[in-house]
């Protein structure tokens, strides 16, 4: 099974920034962190990350993978351009968010996950973790 | 550990009218299902269901217990009240839901999450498995 | 044919308050005479009335009766809870109120009545009997 | 007594709409049977249909008849006109819908049903018995 | 010259109704009085009305007269039609209320108004005759 | 094939208004060549005009026609009535614009042209051949 | 008869700004013709104005005149201060506008008229005249 | 005089929570306190508290007392049935509020408090004992 | 103790306008009364009343006294001035209103008080009696 | 001519999703389709197709073509940038849409069109041709 | 050059609240630095200050001056009389803010700015710099 | 000092679109001249500019720069990833605007600008001059 993982605009930079969240672990040992987790459980993780809405449309839509975790970052909240993208892709996708996005502003509305199987947010990294969890094991 | 499962109003009886999801099961049967998964994780559940607003908030806050699993049903939507009672339990809580309400009626919105850990959502059953992992487990 | 009829809150307490639509009559006379009304057509009538929104949940999904007759009081407006119990039903169920609520506050806008077969409103006690007559009557 | 029913736009095309409810029957002889339906009630029921908002008006304002039943269609929902000639009307009146408009569109609120004595809706052509034996019958 | 006043819905029979105000003049006494007062003026008054959206958009449009006075009624509130008509008229143009709609429901802004000269409303029969003076009079 | 054209309020007067675009053409002479540009197509053409609601409800209803091309005109952003008309109406039907609604005031939402089958809005005149063209050739 | 003419913030500027209405006459000389054509009609008119909401509640509350004049410019939209003093009074009231409000901006709504016995708006210094006919003269 | 306090949803564990404000007091101290303060004045005191809505209304309506204070909770923002009990009792009724709602959540408004006399908030348990002040004292 | 009791727009005028609540006394006689109210708690009352928003602002900022009861008339709902001014002040500061807002117009809302210490509203004079004595009582 | 077809965000994934209308078209084949259209009545098509938001603007401003038809997917109910290039651009420009949204959800409100000539939507492909037609024929 | 610095309500006291932002500089200190600085380029420095909105209506309208800075205070967000006052005035004329508004409440958005020449908001005191050299220097 | 001023979509376009306020300046030679502004006042000029959304967040974010001047375009209305991006960027930052947008359409409102240290509107290319002085000058 082949899981990709799409990060959405400003994720890449989420490691350095919130040092209080995530200690000194930098967003590729993050990610390196989730390709061991999924290994695993046999499964292959690719991550893929664009500040580019339309990179993000793309890399979704371009269906060689098993299974999505997608966080989207700020575009979850105003695309209806990757929303009618996820509604493309019949596979098993799953929306993350490592903050808890009810506890924060009125704009940051969920738009992109109503198109997706299910959304987990407010776990930090384990968000992710969960989803993993959740593609590759008989629960 | 100790798990409160706080099941909020209709859900006791979202075995029986959900059968094209949940097959057969009882909503006494997969509590106890739940209860199996926690406990080869080393913890205790407890199941609490009401369908009064008030019991909830009452429950939430009687904090014989060491974490939170919370599917307030359509008072998830509406309860000042439980948003209120969950902002003064400081243990670990996690909000669940069965379906995955951003693809549903638009006053279906979150207003209780706001006041936990984080929301998983979508998953069926397995919404409250993947919460239990989150709390029993080291990921 | 067993009717039930639900009572929601502040109903049992409206005999006593608006005496220039019913006169002297109390509550239970007032029950009562619906009760009578549903003889002479062959029907039972049950009566279950509370002020907790949970328990109104409770007893219309207790589905032991053949057609329910609701009136919801001011929960009417504001229960998604009660909505998605109507919507678990699937007996005929009508609607009454028995002010007409599309002449007052703007708050006093129908939710739970799209989950019903039909609405009628503004006849005092006699929407209810009109629902008892389109339960038991071959109109 | 004579009761005036008023069928406002696209009512004398629902017969050969809506099969499905109303099965082979015509407008016709729908508006025939609420006739003979009254006649036995000691009724005499006039029909009247209009297309057009102001003979609507009209027709409720001349007001040569003992009680009004109406079903203004699309009008009930934008009607400022039709509202204040109901307020001039003081004779019983009545709005009758054939279906449940509170499980409709947003838009489909009630704005002439506020200066009518009740609301009737969801019974389909029994809607209109409803409101007759209202009228006629001492409940 | 020739004025055309235009009364839209129902206020043919405000005479009738509204007694506190008018006394018991009939509407058709209220236009003759308009008649004489304009004949003073040295104007001669035709007085159409309709009840009916589309024959008031025909009348105002078909510009056999000198300038307009209209009271739309309910309609000046939701036609969109008729503000359009009045746009195309040019010649001098004068909305007029009976009463003064700022002190009424919400729902009764004026729309029909931002497309004549002026608005006068508030003062019952002499709203026309102000109109009528505005028209005819060097002030 | 029989097309049938239907004008609602104000537009048959847009000939005589807008000089600008149109040039010296009357409404008349407007049609006309509608007719001919469609008889050269191999259909004939019908036109009717009303600034009347509901009788523009009926014509589209009285279902004599093949196809149908729909201008509105002001009615197109409030009339629910015209809406729920076309809906009953399975024939191709096109609703057409003169000018570029998106471009002007706000309320002047298209609300009728959700029931149809496209909405051509913007070419003036040609807008209806390019309606007329639809319908009638194999593109 | 004393009429005391009340004008609001900027209203005094208004004769040296809007030439193209009023010609080469001073907001002096506008207000010295309308003490002229009340003399005319038997009233003596005294002018207050005031850039100063508050200052303009005391002068309208301060009541030593028979009837008021209002024009409380920018005022006349965002006011409640001024419409509850409107309220006190019940002295005949009118409140004019130079301008034809209804075709301005959205935030130039009417809040103050509504405290008023009738508002007269379109007609420049002659909606002043107007209001000093319907005081002074028996029309 | 017996007064009744009647505390909503989550007051009774306001002392346990708020000891910034309350000190080490518990909420049966502080019910203690008011009674006391309420004795030195000659009035009685009972202390209702319950989570759940319909109890609140049910203790409100069952008047065995001379004089109201309440405390709804998070239902004096939504709930219309506490609001419409209030309206059913016309003994004096004070509302009452420990912090300052004004300088909260916006969703934090007054529904309940425009049913009862007057309101009191912020001023912590002091806002309970004004509001005895006010109803055993001549001031 | 020096209590300022600053009375925004038209409460100067309350005591002739509300003879149903306040007898025959004048509003001077209502701010002596006060006066001698506060001198019998050992505080001397100053009153400072003006209708002009700035005004109020100033003497709110000028702060030769040693708490402040305010009752800002209608600028309790527009003025962002006043509510700024009062965020500066650091004094014990307590928002009276003679009438209870909560069960008047929506445009009644309250702005300001979320900036003082609390809210007393509903009880007439004896709001700022209530008011009164919480700054000087120990209760 | 050369007329640039601009094809926004998902819209080259079209023909591979929605087999009911397009058939086993791919997208590809459909542009090939438009350009033979376009090139039997003369004219060159070059289409363009991005996800990218800010490259469609690019292109668009990229003026060496002499015609535009803009589908700017989901880009047309958010993108202000790209309304404002279409402002910029001042040859003719029709914006097409495959489906009529106007039947679908109201998010997809149009904002891009109301800076073009006009908007053709809800004839598949054909809403291409036809922008086509109105730009080669003369009509 | 003579520069009017005109500074609303709370303004001059904004030296003595906001100490982490200006030190121990008195509010006249403050001025008088603007004074010196603009002096340095050659223009003249005027200061007026007001907590009366009506004030600085004149105080703008008074056009003794070449150039205009304007910091409303509050009145930024409410005052329609302001806004239209600018709109008078033709002179150069630039609004300054000391803080940066756009990341503060909602109410605060800016209504006054739209009738000046530009806005400067967020640098403190520099605000005021900036606009000086903006109206003296030839950048 | 090294000065990055990213410009957003649109924004390069600007100089061949708006003569009337550059003269035939290009957007090069415009750029050009900020950079020799800045280097007279010891700073170095690096300009970036993209259409794309994304790109603009990465450029922020890749901080090679010691303060940042912004004008995001259209961006500036809908971008919640460059706000974000802001947000972790704490050099000094300031957004600046061409034209003065709080005269302009309702939808451009300033979304990004509450991430910077403030903002600078409606002063042509002295919008970029004023901010370059702030971050190079000491005022």
């Amino acid at each position: 099974m082949k899981i990709l993982i799409v990060n959405g605009v400003n994720i890449e930079r989420i490691g350095s920034r919130e040092k209080a969240i995530y200690g000194e672990q930098s967003y590729a040992e993050m990610m390196d962190e989730l390709s061991v987790f999924a290994k695993k459980r046999g499964a292959e993780v690719e991550v893929f990350q664009s500040d580019l809405e339309g990179e993000l449309v793309e890399r979704i839509c371009n269906t060689d993978y098993d299974a999505l975790v997608l966080n989207a970052g700020a575009y979850t909240h105003t695309s209806v351009a990757i929303t009618d993208a996820l509604r493309y892709v019949t596979l098993p996708k799953i929306e993350v968010h490592i903050s808890n996005l009810f506890g924060r502003e009125d704009y940051r509305k969920i738009l992109t996950g109503g198109a997706t199987d299910g959304v987990i947010a407010g776990f930090g990294i384990n968000s992710y973790k969960l989803a993993i969890i959740k593609l590759t094991e008989e629960l």
